[in-house]
């Protein structure tokens, strides 16, 4: 088993169940509140529950999906919590994706003020992006976790064994990460796992750890996103409004899936910008386009692209704010640009996805 | 002007706008936001806006009363933050009683996961009760306070001129946290007060300064409600209970008069249970029912009450907790009553009225 330890808990990776056991045992909790949603419950939960030695614990079961990553979710978990008569000495465990932990952790800590919570990430996005940062939070008015708090939870456990009933393309969407960390930080991960012609059989932990190693490195600098955290956004600014336009349409994109497209348009203008070489932007659009599906972006919905990006929480003042890389490795935050270029950029995906 | 030092913020009463308009100034926020109910707009806004120097500011109006203070209102403040593009870099200015303050200082703090925000309390209850300890947050289900978060503004700013407008039933409503303060800490400052023969022209920056050095030195010692900042909850496991059942009836009480009640009985239960003598009973007792308009309570309300306590969030397991003094200006917490005594408690307070 991995342990990665942070300021005010551990990350587990691997082999989890007597550390959490252990964990449970010492802390005395009033209660055990687990979350899960459909899919969590029928594919995590009997191992989470095999695994676990606990005598009872109330189960909190909600709808899966980015769409209900919303207010009226959080009303429904704390309606449970008030009805389940949860004290503040009670833990909730979070038994899912990035929409359990984000929303779960987020009630937990809203909840009479605040009660304990720990993350079982079950798939690679929320194990890589989740287990460090302590953003929690949901959607409010179409913007993605424009409502949340800053909060560590008391534990993250990692099983891969989760991972194994996920379907590939949310393995993608998790892998969207990890490329992100190696192309902001680590040039030498970077050139490994850039290497890899498709995501099937990958042995996950060996790339996860490395990747949250990165993660915790900026996060501690700047727990609170006041500046190096933003190297994180790489990508995430475009992304993000790709991602919202989505979530409203017929075929709404995963996060990563989304991010994807993000760091091609951001490695362009990171080109146009900050001095990115011609040969690395070719590097790593050639390689995001064959991990990842195209997907067709209509240009009249570059209005509403810009739209969303000028709400984003991370601009300061009334410009929109990047995160860009000079070349792969490094990064600089704070980069703005013009509307013109962002569409530029946009254009620039496009055209390869014709080419392609 | 007296200026109380927190460990990251500072109280200010008295002559305040000097030191708001520096602030203001030294800190450079992208947008003002003000926070108000149609009292504090008609009553306290325009005293605020002549003495700030402030160019423009974003206006979010919501319906006075404890009624309002629900996740639903929330979802309105929240949205005109995010139609007015407000960004992390502003400033929201509570300025209000309680409820603006407890659920202002919720919406800031959520919003893209936590912008900056003063409180300016226009009421007694709001400057004594809500200018230290960062609790803030909203009635959910009924359950006062049931849903928030921990954290501190940047700054208090309290204007005794607000209280000149306040009707006194809105003084008197205050006034209870300051007797609570003098009971559980200071029984020099209990002997002062309780001479007090009626609330009509008393000079309350006097009474404010010690009874918020009394929260200071509790709240420091205990920030996240573990353990002795529990010594606040004197009066107020029974009070909220009574509050809540209240809120709901035709005639609702306010925060402090529901306290007051709950004094009595508490006063009751440390007789019984940690000593608090007779006379020292009869003089708390006295002293209250002489501020305090008698209210009846229904012996039917009873389990509803018992039934409340059972769900605050301050307590551990299944045990209804209690704050209780052995004697004027001492307290002892995590102590614990049988709801049969918490019934002749409520019978004490009913036998008192009928009495007087």
């Amino acid at each position: 088993m991995n342990t990665i330890a942070l300021a005010d808990y551990d990350i587990q990776i691997g082999t989890i169940w007597t550390t959490w056991n252990k964990f449970l045992q010492t802390r005395n909790y009033s209660k055990v509140i687990v979350l899960v949603d459909e899919n969590t419950k029928q594919h995590c939960l009997p191992i989470w529950e095999q695994n676990t030695n606990v005598s009872e614990y109330l189960l909190v079961k909600i709808a899966a999906g980015e769409q209900h990553k919303t207010i009226e979710t959080c009303q429904i978990i704390w309606s449970k919590l008030m009805n389940g008569d949860v004290n503040r000495s009670a833990l909730m465990v979070n038994l899912g994706g990035g929409v359990i932990g984000d929303m779960g952790g987020f009630c937990a800590s809203t909840f009479k003020r605040g009660i304990d919570f720990v993350q079982f990430p079950s798939t690679l996005l929320s194990q890589v992006d989740a287990s460090i940062g302590g953003k929690l939070g949901i959607d409010f008015q179409q913007v993605k976790n424009s409502v949340g708090v800053f909060r560590n939870p008391q534990g993250v456990f990692i099983e891969p064994a989760f991972l194994k009933t996920l379907p590939q393309r949310e393995v993608r969407s998790g892998f969207a990460e990890i490329i992100k960390h190696s192309l902001i930080a680590d040039a030498t991960h970077w050139a490994h796992l850039s290497q890899l012609e498709h995501l099937e059989g990958v042995d996950w932990p060996s790339y996860l750890a490395p990747s949250l190693e990165i993660k915790k490195a900026v996060v501690t600098e700047d727990p609170f996103e006041k500046g190096l955290r933003k190297a994180l956004n790489f990508g995430h600014t475009i992304g993000h409004a790709i991602e919202s336009v989505f979530l409203e349409s017929k075929y709404p994109l995963l996060h990563g899936e989304a991010i994807a497209i993000g760091m091609i348009c951001e490695a362009y203008l990171s080109h146009k910008i900050v001095g990115l070489s011609a040969p690395e932007l070719q590097d790593i659009s050639d390689f995001i386009l064959k991990i990842y599906d195209a997907v067709s972006l209509s240009s009249s919905d570059y209005p509403t692209f810009l739209e969303l990006m000028q709400k984003d929480k991370k601009n300061e003042r009334d410009e929109i704010n990047f995160s860009l890389i000079p070349e792969i490795g490094k990064v600089k935050v704070n980069q703005t640009a013009s509307k013109q270029l962002i569409r530029e950029s946009l254009d620039y995906y496009c055209q390869l996805i014709i080419k392609n």
